[in-house]
């Protein structure tokens, strides 16, 4: 089934009771991530239904209580074995809600526990367009349209189309600076990531899932609104940041942080959304695009500071190797 | 005027549009971190209102598209002059929604675009329970128990009644272990903080405020849950934690993180809400206190650090000092 129709199935079953009231995104680390911009997308353009945004365990310890008939749980497990996603899907099966589970892995513990599930593309030659990000977006795009109609749907779709070629051109944009980036960077023990909007999991996940995780480098994601009261103090001219410039309606507070970080830094990376050719996408929704270029051309960053620190992105203290 | 009485002369100027239907906790910085119990106590309490928690510029550029007539804004800003909060707040009031500011300083920006003010408790004799986190809560709580109702209401009263006595006691419990950690940590370049629940912001606050703002050390605000999912890979005898252990439901997940910090990390200061006396506070409602708890007892060991560092916590490169 596409994800269109999972959306339409749910709703159809759900219409004696009022349709679909409450969405919540469930996940944890990088799966949770990738749900950011499909929750500020609900939480922006929606007018009836409610949005959460859920570490798993954090979902099941602390269950929202309007939890329900008018309820859906979309949840993304990679591997489709992570133990608090797979009890947070169950917890909401048994109770007879709507789990749609995202999973590259078929047959896993994950899909066992869901209403539905679907496959996303993951790897070297990944189509973006059906990667775990797109694919939740695209779940929350259609619920809103389906319940309550949505002008922009035809523009979204039409983002859909031009995202994979967009950040294919972009990541081959960015070689160059990214070995240099790599090493610049590679003696460093903190590098904070920047970033706002619907692309600021963007930023959450490079912060967690590669500086922290699989580089060891000590990291957080600051929200370029929130830098100018607490986090810009730590600013002088040692102190890295990778900073992502969105296109869309958060773009001048990036801007603004950028300002700052020209006068009273000097160790930053840009990126920014326009220079990556995101802006041939409809301007009404481009900002709901913004994650996935940017998590997908940190990836080229990922690789060559990767090689240039000799620590490669597999490397593990914990993961896979003690229990926890 | 109360801010009891403030909720019920709002939802009865509502009442002919349906009440109030969503609420916005809109700030900066620390302002911002103080609502978060407020928001998360209506996002799992309330089964018909609708909450977000925003960066005032965030609100601005990226206002959700329900803000309308049966919308609240709830902002706070201390001398009631940040500038997006002011704007947040004028934007809210010319399209006629109610907005409520919580400040410190009466006759200030902020009150002159606000349809309610309520000024706070601040400063070293301060009452605990007229503080902005339980203003904030107190909001939440009113909005909830006359839009819906509240079984725990009294229970919630019963904890205002009880967290001042609770939090100054525990300011003296933990003076010399803060003296201890003024003098083991002062020369680190990272302290993160860990937390969980309603309790979060106060570990997000932490990180942001003191840490990066006011100490210049790096640092993030590491969710509990979320740890197990990238963060616990920087995990080593070298790297220092502050962590949360709440009291309510997600304590279970602050203890795992606890136990893994025992079994590979070496170097962690815990504040435990039950050994800081938290529980004679109703279990119904006591998650919603640990907010307060934690973000006064960090301000023992605060003091106690900027003193061994001789770094005062006034000292700031650009706040007051530069524009931006």
């Amino acid at each position: 089934m596409t994800v269109k129709e999972i959306i339409s199935e749910i709703i159809k079953k759900k219409k004696g009771d009022g349709g679909i009231k409450e969405v919540y995104f469930v996940g944890c680390g990088g799966s949770l991530g990738a749900f950011y911009p499909a929750k500020v997308f609900l939480e922006t353009e929606s007018v009836s239904i409610r949005t959460g945004w859920y570490n798993s365990n954090e979902f099941i310890h602390n269950t929202p209580k309007v939890f329900g008939k008018n309820t859906v749980v979309i949840t993304a497990s990679h591997r489709g074995n992570t133990p608090e996603t797979v009890k947070a899907a169950e917890l909401a099966h048994k109770a007879g809600i709507s789990v749609v589970a995202l999973t590259w892995s078929q047959d896993s513990p994950i899909t066992k526990v869901s209403d539905y599930v679907v496959s996303y593309s993951f790897g070297d030659d990944k189509d973006i367009a059906q990667e775990k990000t797109i694919v939740g977006l695209m779940a929350a795009v259609e619920i809103l349209n389906q319940s309550e109609g949505y002008d922009n749907y035809d523009d979204f779709l039409d983002g859909v189309k031009k995202i994979d070629g967009i950040v294919k051109q972009a990541r081959k944009h960015v070689e160059k600076r990214a070995e240099a980036f790599a090493e610049e960077y590679k003696n460093d023990k903190v590098i904070y990531t920047m970033g706002s909007g619907a692309g600021y999991g963007a930023a959450y996940m490079e912060s967690i899932c590669i500086f922290m995780e699989m580089q060891w480098i000590n990291s957080s994601s600051i929200h370029t609104g929130e830098y100018f009261h607490g986090p810009f103090e730590i600013t002088d001219s040692q102190s890295p940041f990778m900073i992502q410039i969105s296109e869309g309606p958060t773009r001048e507070l990036d801007v603004r942080a950028l300002e700052f970080l020209k006068k009273y830094g000097k160790r930053f990376e840009v990126l920014d959304a326009k220079d990556l050719g995101l802006s041939t996408i409809p301007a009404s929704v481009i900002s709901y695009f913004n994650h996935s270029l940017f998590n997908n051309v940190y990836d080229v960053y990922n690789h060559a500071l990767a090689d240039s620190r000799q620590h490669p992105l597999s490397t593990r203290r914990y993961m896979w190797k003690v229990e926890y």
